[in-house]
């Protein structure tokens, strides 16, 4: 006789016996004090009165999730046309605004043409799992790094998968070379990997896909805003752009919204919008987020000041991290991760940063990375102010002492 | 050498000579003049002067995407907390707003909890591949007319899959005998099918989930909101809600916004919460989405107004279709499916209703319905009036006439 209750309960158990028992943090923003928020306790705690936190750990890259064009236009949006869309693509869901939307990405992008989906995960694993069915023989080659969505969209797709080892560009080719001429090979991976915060020799990457002949499909969710002359990534960055095949990004990060999309030639858009099972039969995005992402995007385009302040905050918290002579990990990006190296540890520095400073961090433990290598990982804003990084400087040191961590060699 | 550009295109080229290309109908809805609509034009065409159409094939069944508690509700979570919810669950993004909504819809269900996904074809599809994950020897019978995401979700699995003839409880009764007792079991359905608009035998399937052991998996997207005293669903109507092991439903139809959710007892749910790819990998949805859902789960508890006047608009349009001969088919739901039955004619009529009388119905053909019995698929809701009926009625004999279409026998 199958007890299920218990094999639901025995699972639950696992996780807490190898201590990665998540506890969300219920939270409430505060629209104009970004990164301020209110903090309403854990999960399984009773309901207290909440407090005021600052927000360390937020993807909100840019605080455009409170930005007034975003907000004007999703005000506007919801006076004009209401709650959802209504209907999936096909059924009654496009609106106006997705098409504006749409082309906004795709002329970000300079590709043909864009497509929404309900987030980014959706918008990797519905890609990648068709692109295997519309390269039905084709072997795709991964970053071992690459994120969970892009995973299970190679692992629905059931094709030969191939791991080369991350931002390797030595191992790509031996993989590649390996392969005969006419399978179709697809090369997929990120621009910035969040969890450390290096970027792919995406240049390279391209090299080795011409001189293969491999198509490429590129994850720049946590680049899209941030990176390049109006926020098209690193690959607008490094001038690739149009040598790369599929770029995929998110409206969740540092566009502040929620949703994925993905810009391509027209073909192959049409071929994604034509087969992709998770864009078409989901209810569209609501026409509110489009509103705003839409905004977003055009904001970002004209400028770089939010861009170029955000290099610099992040810049200057990896320098007062060093010079405090906390074990911050090296990063080329906007990502700032310190090392803990334990994950009971990394939860425990985490709660006394919340309940004794009132900073929230989220830990990081395995399996989001590898044993070992548990950390924080702070994503200053350019909302963050001196006054903030001081406190947190003051903060991290007072909780080193405290729980005798290792500083910095 | 791969022409991977050709495969795309050939790909294309496939469904449009199949005659199912899709051409997105490009919308704007208009607040508080819900079925009423603008139309842009269609994705090919060249961009036009919008002209006013009434929707007949929308999800927002009950109108609850312009209903004033719910425009309220998203304003104020818009003024206050802004956006996006600036991470995934576990990371910065859980807002008090995502706590309050799933204690809501447990209460609805009557579970111990409930956990939100982006949308409705996540929540198949990550809890069911999961559920695969924790029950690893796990045989699912799923119904044969069973949801694209729930297809998935299966398949992503990989649990063995055992298909049963839709909705015969004697061909399910037949497969679960087959099986050894300690072989655990899930009965994978939905209570309103939303094609034909029929209902499962919802008692039935639970005496026999009982009778073998089964663990009940049931998808209420098409009945949450709309059957049930507090609009619980059809397992509310029929009494049989603790009966099912996981109730999952959407908040992009009868709610009127977007995303998707499980509710079920505690383990089962923080068991999905801690393995769930899909549902830990992503962002969370915008609080101004989930503060408009809470409002429209809490509007619907509250009154029968809305769920009474949409039962009654359903049967006065299949009288009024009987009574005109034309060939309704039979549902026992608010869905009225009327029959074309050839994929051609079936793009034809719904072009010609858009045209000429400025009436939006899609067109439903193969994959979405079997070959032969295409049609069109109306969604009235309380707020088609009489007039709206009376005007579709005429339409549609027009266009029966001028395409010399079948008649009801």
């Amino acid at each position: 006789m199958v007890d299920y209750n218990e094999a639901f309960r025995a699972a639950v158990d696992a996780v807490r016996a190898e201590g990665r028992y998540r506890v969300f943090a219920d939270l409430e923003r505060m629209r104009g004090r970004f990164p301020t928020a209110l903090y309403y306790g854990g999960h399984n705690e009773r309901e207290r009165q909440p407090r005021e936190i600052t927000v360390w750990c937020s993807n909100d890259y840019l605080g455009m999730g409170q930005h007034p064009a975003v907000m004007e236009a999703m005000q506007n949006a919801l006076d004009k046309v209401g709650a959802g869309a209504g209907g999936t693509r096909n059924i009654a869901g496009t609106t106006h605004y997705h098409m504006k939307l749409e082309a906004a990405l795709a002329d970000l992008h300079g590709k043909d043409a864009a497509l929404l989906f309900t987030s980014g995960y959706v918008s990797n694993e519905a890609t990648l799992s068709t692109i295997s069915r519309i390269l039905p023989d084709c072997v795709i080659l991964s970053d071992e790094l690459n994120h969970a969505s892009m995973i299970e969209g190679i692992r629905g797709g059931r094709s030969i998968k191939r791991i080369w080892r991350h931002n390797d560009l030595e191992h790509l080719e031996e993989l590649l070379a390996e392969l005969p001429a006419e399978r179709p090979k697809v090369i997929a991976f990120e621009s910035v990997y969040s969890m450390d915060g290096d970027i792919a020799p995406m240049a390279e990457i391209c090299d080795l896909a011409e001189k293969y002949n491999a198509f490429t499909y590129l994850d720049e969710v946590h680049a899209v805003g941030m990176y390049g002359k109006r926020g098209g990534g690193v690959s607008e960055r490094d001038g690739v752009a149009h040598r790369i095949d599929i770029i995929e990004g998110t409206l969740g990060k540092a566009f502040g919204i929620m949703g994925g999309y993905i810009a391509a030639n027209a073909s192959i858009v049409d071929a994604i919008r034509s087969y992709a099972s998770g864009f078409i039969f989901t209810t569209a995005l609501s026409p509110v987020l489009v509103a705003g992402a839409l905004a977003s995007v055009e904001t970002l385009k004209e400028s770089n000041h939010l861009r170029e302040q955000h290099q610099e905050r992040a810049a200057r918290l990896k320098k007062l991290l060093a010079d405090a002579g906390l074990p911050v990990m090296e990063s080329v990006s906007h990502i700032v991760p310190v090392k803990v190296g334990d994950p009971v540890q990394c939860k425990r520095v985490s709660d006394y940063l919340l309940e004794e400073h009132n900073i929230y961090v989220q830990p990081i433990n395995y399996p989001t990375v590898p044993k070992g290598t548990e950390r924080l990982r702070f994503t200053p804003t350019p909302l963050h102010t001196d006054d903030h990084m001081d406190k947190l400087i003051k903060s991290l040191d007072d909780v080193w002492t405290a729980l005798k961590l290792k500083r910095a060699a």
